[in-house]
C-alpha cells in the first residue's frame, strides 16, 4: 500500500509530525506506524507512582486526535525497508511504500552494566505502560527503594516515591543533583528539598554491585557500604532507538544517534527524523548533546513536517536550548541555555546576575513563594546565555520568557528595560521583577 | 540645600528612579521628596478589601530600601520651583537645588461630574492609605455596594467585595467589561466569572444621578432604574498629577499629561518624568494612550534614571505595550499589545489564532485549569501584535513571554517553532503548548 507520508513512532515527536503534516498538506495520505497500543504522556511518567496514582491516568489519548485529523494508524513495528524503492516492512508482514518518511522511534532506558542489573525487581523507567504498571506494583509492595541516577527522572521518581512513605535512597555519581542542567548551587537546593526522614541522597557515590538471590536484596557501594533494597530503579539515562535507521543505511552519529541537518533531513533523501532518536546539538557550541526532552522532540517534529516538500520553515534548528522545568518537593526548578560551569569550561567569559524576590506582591498572600534566579551573561557583549530558577509554579513559564530571550539574542540592557505585566496575585512586583533585578545586578559588574 | 538628583514622588516610579540612580551613580547625593508617609503597593489596593483584609498589609515598606541605598527622604510636597536656577520649593518651606530632577507625581482618581458625586459614602480608590482604610470601614458596614466603571480597578474591587458577601452592582458604560485591554469575547468571560448570586453586572449602562440625604441612598440609571446603595465606588479612571509640572513651565500634552521624549526627558533641560503623570504612547501607532500601570511606571523610571547624565540606555521607549494581568474569580486574565477591535479600527489587517488547552499534562492533576488564548497577528507579515489569555495563575507569566515576543518582533513562524520547556505539574503539554497551537492555527489562515 502507498502513503504520501509515513511516520514511524507514536509518542510526542510522531504525533506532532503527523498532525503538523496533516495541517500543512491537506490532501496527503498519512500513516503512523507505532509499536505500542497506548502511549503515555512521557513527562508524566514519574507521577504515576503517587500523584496520579495509576498508569492509566497518564495515557496520552491520542487515538482521537489521529482520527480527527484523518491519519491512519497501524500498531506494528517497522523492522526493515529499502530506501531505493521507498518501501518499509513491518514485523506483522505488511509492506508500505512512502513518498516521505519520518523516523520518530524514540529511546529506551540505558542499563548500566553493573553486576546484578538483571536481578528481579531491578527496574528501569521506559515509556511502556505495561512495564510501568508492574514497576508501580513492585514499589507499592516495597519498603526500601534505591534509585540510581540523580538526573531529572531519578529525582522526580525519588520525590514521588518519597510521598508514599517508602524509604528512599537516591544515588548520584557526580557531586550534585541534576548536573546536566544546573550548577551546584541549585543542585544543593534540590538536595535540601528532596531529603527528609525517609529520603537519603548520596552524592559522589558509585554502585559496585546489586546483590540478591533471584530478587534484589541490597546494593553494595564502591566504598563498601551496603544498603537494603526491595526495589532498585536504574535512572541512568536513555539510548536512542536506531536499529531501523541503521538497517536503512542512514548515517548515525559517533554517539549512536541519527544524524540530521538543520531541517531534520537524514543522510537519505526523503527520510526525516525527529525526537529522542536524533543527535541534538548544543545551542551555543554546536557540540553533540545527549538531550532527550518531549519539548525538544515536538520542536524537531514541527520542523521536519514543515520541511517535507519544500523548505517552508526557513528558521533553522539552531541546536537545543535545554529548556527544562520540574518540581521537587514544593518547589519548581527550571533551567535553559548554558550553565555557569559549562560556560566556563567552554571558554565563555561570564557575568552572573542574581535575584531573590517573592512571586506575589505584597508578599503576604498565602501562596507567595520565594524565587531564586541566576542569569548567565556573556561578559563580552552582555548576551544572555543561560538561566536557572527555583520558586513557585510560575517558574514553569518564566523559563519560557528566558528561553525566548535567548533565542531572540536578548542582552542585559534589553532585559533591564523589558516591558512586563505584573499583578499582586500572579507575579513579583514590577519594582523587583526578577529578570530586571538579576539583569541590573549583572550590568553593575560589567 | 543642594542635591545631585531629586526625585519627586515615592510610589513605584519614584522608588525605582531613585534606586536605579543610586546603582548607576554611586557618588551622587540623592533626595526623594514624597507627599505620603507610607506608600501602598499600588496594584495590591483592591485586595485590601478582602484577601489581604487590612490596608496595613498592603504597605510597600520602601523606607528601608531608601536607607539601604543611601537615599535621603523628605515627607513634604513640592509646590513650586524655578528651572532657570534649578531650585524647588516645598509646602513645608524648604528649598532645594538640583542638578537633575525626576518628576514622578503619579495620578489621582478622576471623579465623573454626575450629580451626587460629592455625597457621603461616594468613594474613589486613590493611592492613600488613610482614605482607603476609611473606604474599607464603609464597605464592611454596607449591605449594598455599587461600583461605577468596569475597567481593571472596578472589576477587581467588585470581585473582592463579592467575596465578603455584600450585594454588588458593577456598572459599565460600554458593552463589555475591561474594554481598554480585551476584546468583547474575553470581556464576556470576565462577566461570567464575576457574576453570581450577590453580584450583578450592568453593561451599556450609564448613571444619571447619585441620590441621598447627605449620605448616598441610591443610584438612578439613565434608563430610570433605581438601585439602592450604602456605598458607591467611582472607578472611572485616573488623571495625571501635573500641577507642579505646569508651574515649572514643562510642556503638557493635549490630554493633560507631561510630555517626554524617548529618554523620558521633559521639555526642560535636566528635568525628567516617569510614571502615571507622563503621556504614554501606544506601541504600534504612537498615538497618545491613557495607560497607567505600575509596571509601565517602573519601565519609565529605569529609562529616566539610566539617561540622566549620558544616554546610557540607548534602547528607546517605543511606547507602551499595555501588558496587563489580573484575577477575576478563580481565573487569571492577561493581555498585551493591541486588541483585535483596535487593530481593525487602526487599519491593521489581522489574523487571529486561538488555542484552548489545559495548563498541566495529563490534565488530571488537581490544579489543572483551561487556558483560552487569542493571538493577533498582522496578516501582511505575520508579526505578533497582541494577545489575550484567560486561565490559571501561570497566565501571569505567559503574558510576559508574549510581551517579550512583541518587543523582539517575533512572527507567527518563530512562535510555532519556539523552543520551550514544559512539565506535567507546571505547563501545558509540549504537543499542545498554547503559543504554538494558536500560532499554527493563525498560520493555516495565511
Amino acid at each position: 500500500m502507498k502513503y504520501d507520508i509515513i511516520v514511524i513512532g507514536g509518542s510526542a515527536a510522531g504525533l506532532i509530525a503527523a498532525i503538523t503534516s496533516r495541517k500543512l498538506y491537506r490532501d496527503k495520505k498519512i500513516l503512523v506506524i507505532k509499536k505500542l497500543e497506548k502511549e503515555l504522556v512521557p513527562c508524566g511518567i514519574p507521577y504515576i507512582f503517587h500523584t496520579l496514582g495509576a498508569v492509566e491516568k497518564d495515557y496520552m489519548g491520542i487515538e482521537e486526535k489521529f482520527k480527527a485529523n484523518n491519519i491512519d494508524v497501524l500498531i506494528d513495528e517497522v523492522i526493515d525497508g529499502n530506501v531505493e524503492n521507498k518501501r518499509i516492512l513491518t514485523k506483522g508482514g505488511k509492506e508500505f511504500e512512502y513518498d516521505k518518511l519520518i523516523i520518530a522511534t524514540g529511546s529506551t532506558p540505558f542499563v548500566i552494566p553493573i553486576p546484578g542489573h538483571d536481578l528481579e525487581n531491578v527496574m528501569t523507567i521506559p515509556k511502556n505502560y505495561k512495564y510501568l504498571g508492574n514497576v508501580h506494583e513492585k514499589i507499592k509492595n516495597a519498603k526500601n527503594v534505591i534509585i540510581i541516577g540523580g538526573g531529572f527522572i531519578g529525582v522526580e521518581v525519588a520525590d514521588e516515591i518519597k510521598k508514599s512513605g517508602k524509604n528512599v535512597t537516591l544515588i548520584e555519581a557526580r557531586d550534585y543533583l541534576l548536573p546536566a542542567s544546573f550548577d551546584s548551587d541549585f543542585g544543593e537546593i534540590a538536595k535540601q528539598e528532596i531529603e527528609g526522614d525517609n529520603v537519603k541522597v548520596l552524592l559522589s557515590t558509585k554502585v559496585k554491585e546489586i546483590v540478591g538471590d533471584n530478587k534484589v536484596e541490597k546494593v553494595i557501594l564502591e566504598n563498601g557500604e551496603e544498603i537494603p533494597a526491595d526495589v532498585v530503579i536504574l535512572a541512568t539515562g536513555y539510548k536512542p532507538n536506531t536499529e531501523l535507521a541503521k538497517k536503512l543505511g542512514i548515517k548515525i552519529s559517533e554517539w549512536g544517534y541519527i544524524e540530521t541537518d538543520d531541517y531534520m533531513r537524514t543522510s537519505i533523501k526523503d527520510v526525516y527524523a525527529a525526537g529522542d532518536c536524533v543527535q541534538h546539538k548544543d545551542y551555543f557550541t554546536g557540540k553533540p548533546s545527549r538531550l532527550m526532552l518531549a519539548s525538544a522532540a515536538v520542536f524537531d517534529a514541527r520542523i521536519a513536517a514543515s520541511n517535507l516538500y519544500k523548505l517552508k520553515l526557513l528558521r533553522t534548528n539552531k541546536g537545543s536550548l535545554n529548556a527544562y522545568s520540574t518540581m521537587i518537593g514544593s518547589k519548581a526548578f527550571a533551567a535553559a541555555g548554558i550553565t555557569e560551569a559549562v560556560a566556563k569550561a567552554e571558554g565563555f567569559d561570564v557575568i552572573i546576575g542574581r535575584a531573590e524576590v517573592v512571586d506575589r506582591h505584597p508578599g503576604k498572600f498565602a501562596d507567595a513563594s520565594k524565587i531564586i534566579m541566576k542569569l548567565i551573561f556573556s561578559k563580552e557583549c552582555g548576551l544572555l546565555l543561560g538561566a536557572q530558577i527555583v520558586g513557585g509554579k510560575s517558574v514553569g513559564e518564566i523559563i519560557n520568557i528566558i528561553s525566548l530571550a535567548i533565542q531572540k539574542e536578548v542582552n542585559v540592557k534589553d532585559l533591564l528595560t523589558m516591558q512586563i505585566g505584573t499583578h499582586p496575585l500572579l507575579t513579583a512586583a514590577p519594582t523587583v521583577y526578577p529578570l530586571a533585578v538579576a539583569a541590573e545586578q549583572a550590568l553593575a559588574q560589567m
